[in-house]
């Protein structure tokens, strides 16, 4: 029997599983979903590791050799399986997103449900999409293999972490302390999107991320704007200032050395992105948005994949609530958060950002700074043979061939594993743009769902 | 007997009365203190009721003839009490600010506490100052002279409001309503402050009034800043931008036409504001601050006093609470107010700034406008005699003369008095400029409480 043959005679029952078992995957990604582990807010700790307990047993229950790890932070969920070929590592991550503004959501982010839709079913709740919903695609490629042939295609690790949300303290120690067992042939990591509805992409470079929170404080107490408006300054003012100061007239930022580092696309890699038909109005369209906003001169594709960013993520002060109070208030607050690309240096530009703020701050103002991880870009090892395996794999399942496309986001693991394990990484997700992750009333496509684990299972006995 | 021996003669045993009575009086204000009539927060709608009822039954429990009167919003209350004489109408409010940031209140905001501190006792909690502690010096005056004397000394009408820090929406229509009632020679208000420690002031104008929210809505939902981040249009930039366009480099607010109506300052008012040896090094220094932040050019009291300001008193947008969230959120709001002299008309400045916004605003942005209250300044008939007389009693009572002074603040009610019932009214209060109101741990002066109680019995008893 030739190879090909070979490896449909072993895939199709699992396929076939897949589909018949659609129902209950779906049941059990629900469970995880009810789950409230959000690690970024110390209230839903307990949460959190329940999330980890309930992986662990449900890795278990399929026969991975799986438990939970403890670290100073959230519990990593390691598990092993299989035998001999190609050792693969998978990474997702179980922790969420806060569910605020709460009063936005149409049910409680918590009690999932499974919606018709125009655009098809979807299932609904806090990381139905980010990153449950993906994470689940891989389990269930995994339950479905092994109950139908009784093993794994191939040696694997899952890796599972608790801490994605709340900027991954505690990865780098846990990768170092556990190198040995971790380190694998390749990663897969399942928290990007598809290009399209029917295109898959493989995402061949990622952003990079610093977060910064900046405190100013005016005077010591609140004031009442009666009694001290006019000749007290207004820490609002002083930081609404900074912010509008962050970027020029054409959209770039401004920080001192900020573009150091920064590539323009080869050539031949734009010509693919304007290969893939990428339709601008159309990504925009679906948030309310008519026209790019970024740097001027840039396209949509390129302003996400290729250039960096500077954005504002929150900001609070004074009074807020219902009605109004003519506070003259003693601090504002704020988060800024960049998106770095090729060689930008996340500490020289935080060093760069704190110098600029603090130059621009009045007398009788001062600051504060708190930090929020520092990771730099990505680029992935697309030369690799396994990528181009995968990519074909892929386009079996999909209407349309799979894609190497650029990635907006930033999922620092890959560069970790490559500085920490020496292992390359792969990205494929099932994510669409309108899955709302990090917003009110997030999905999941249950083809997304569905599509994924039948893509896993491929890619599984591709690399296998 | 000579007028001013006759005078003495029915004064002063009401001041030792006074003196005697202060426990007590500090108790019945603790009472009011303790319940929580915050007017703009509907969830207190039921402790503003209360609060009146407070009132009234202490009103009546000294012979008045006091009522709760129903209006759209918090009731008033209204009181009558003694006959003949010069009939004057004593104006105060009952309703207190909200609490927030109620982590930086030493204890209970409603539970209040005489505490001894280096400046002297002070009662502590919210209202203590602004205005229940002020409202109250006038009740405990005509409580005084009733128990000694039996009556009061001439014709009063005490009306307090439950709106006042909330805009005062039903203030208007119910003067017009009852303004055969309400009308009478000439309105007491007790809702202002001391010039300094030793000196009492009457203050002779008062800066009107404009709030406004603004609401900016960029993207139809909160976007993820990896997956949007470059060409989507951040509405925290935008409404940053739009703040700190507000003022130019000297400080003076860059909204069209703001500055129409806007008087010099007179140069023999200005000589006597000179005179009074303000010390704004201290003013400044009490709340932390070391230098004037307003307009370039103007003394810290022409700010205060004679300046129009444009304050932010607020805002709001993205993820606020504990950690990071690279959100791109859909909203940004912010509530602005402006502090108005002389003849500027609050709802052309209105116009001016929601058009300047509009202006600004980039495409796929849209603004919402909340409008909170719009009074203009006013300015006190000085010339009447009662404030000769009334200067003269005030200074009896302080160790330094009483002031004629500008005030920074905005007490609607004076110009409503004026326009709807052809009343002039006259501001005397004992507020200090440390006594936190609007702010966390609010306080009053017991001294302030003790002096305030004794000013008005004399100034009741050379005004009548």
């Amino acid at each position: 029997m030739p190879d090909d043959s070979r490896l449909a005679a072993r895939l199709d029952p699992v396929l076939a599983r897949i589909d018949a078992d659609l129902d209950d995957a779906l049941d059990r990604l629900a469970a995880l979903l009810r789950i409230p582990s959000i690690s970024t807010d110390p209230a839903y700790d307990r949460d959190v590791e329940t999330a980890a307990d309930w992986l662990v047993a449900n890795l278990a229950s399929m026969g991975f050799d799986a438990g939970k790890r403890a670290t100073p932070g959230h519990p990593m969920v390691v598990g092993h399986g299989g035998t001999g070929g190609r050792h693969l590592l998978f990474y997702g991550h179980y922790d969420v997103q806060p569910v605020d503004p709460l009063n936005l959501w149409r049910r409680d982010p918590f009690d999932p449900e499974i919606q018709e839709t125009g655009a098809g079913r979807v299932i609904r709740g806090r990381g139905a999409s980010d990153d449950k919903g993906q994470l689940m695609t891989f389990v269930e490629a995994c339950r479905a293999w092994t109950s139908v042939h009784g093993e794994l295609p191939s040696k694997l690790t899952i890796f599972l972490e608790g801490e994605e949300e709340s900027g991954s303290p505690s990865l780098v120690p846990f990768l170092r302390e556990n190198a040995g067992e971790l380190r694998a042939e390749l990663a897969l990591i399942c928290d990007t999107g598809l290009f399209d509805e029917d295109t898959p992409g493989i995402c061949t470079t990622l952003r990079g991320l610093l977060g910064e929170e900046v405190i100013v404080t005016g005077p010591d107490m609140d004031l009442h704007s009666g009694s001290y408006g006019g000749p007290a300054i207004n820490p609002i003012r002083v930081l609404s200032g900074i912010i509008a100061s962050l970027h020029d007239e054409s959209g770039r930022v401004t920080v001192p050395g900020f573009y150091e580092g920064v590539p323009e696309v080869p050539e031949d890699v734009r010509a693919q992105w304007e290969g893939l038909g990428f339709d601008a109005g159309r990504f925009l369209g679906e948030v309310g948005l008519s026209r790019p906003a970024g740097e001027r001169d840039r396209s949509v594709l390129e302003m996400l994949w290729s250039r960096p960013t500077c954005e504002v993520n929150g900001i609070i002060g004074g009074y807020t609530g219902e009605g109004f109070k003519t506070v003259l208030p003693s601090q504002a607050r704020t988060k800024i958060s960049f998106r770095l690309v090729g060689t930008q240096d996340p500490h020289a530009i935080r060093e760069s950002f704190r110098a600029m703020v603090r130059a621009a701050l009045p007398e009788d103002c001062n600051v504060e700074f708190v930090g929020h991880g520092a990771s730099p870009a990505s680029v992935m090892a697309t030369s690799d043979p396994a990528f181009e395996t995968a990519r074909l794999a892929l386009s079996d399942e999909w209407p349309q061939p799979a894609a190497f496309v650029g990635g907006g986001g930033s999922i620092p693991v890959a560069g970790y594993f490559k500085t920490e394990l020496g292992m390359d990484s792969m990205l494929i997700g099932f994510a669409k743009d309108d899955d709302a992750i990090h917003s009110p009333n997030e999905k999941y496509d249950v083809r997304s769902f569905h599509k994924g684990i039948r893509s896993w299972a491929r890619i599984l006995a591709a690399l296998s």
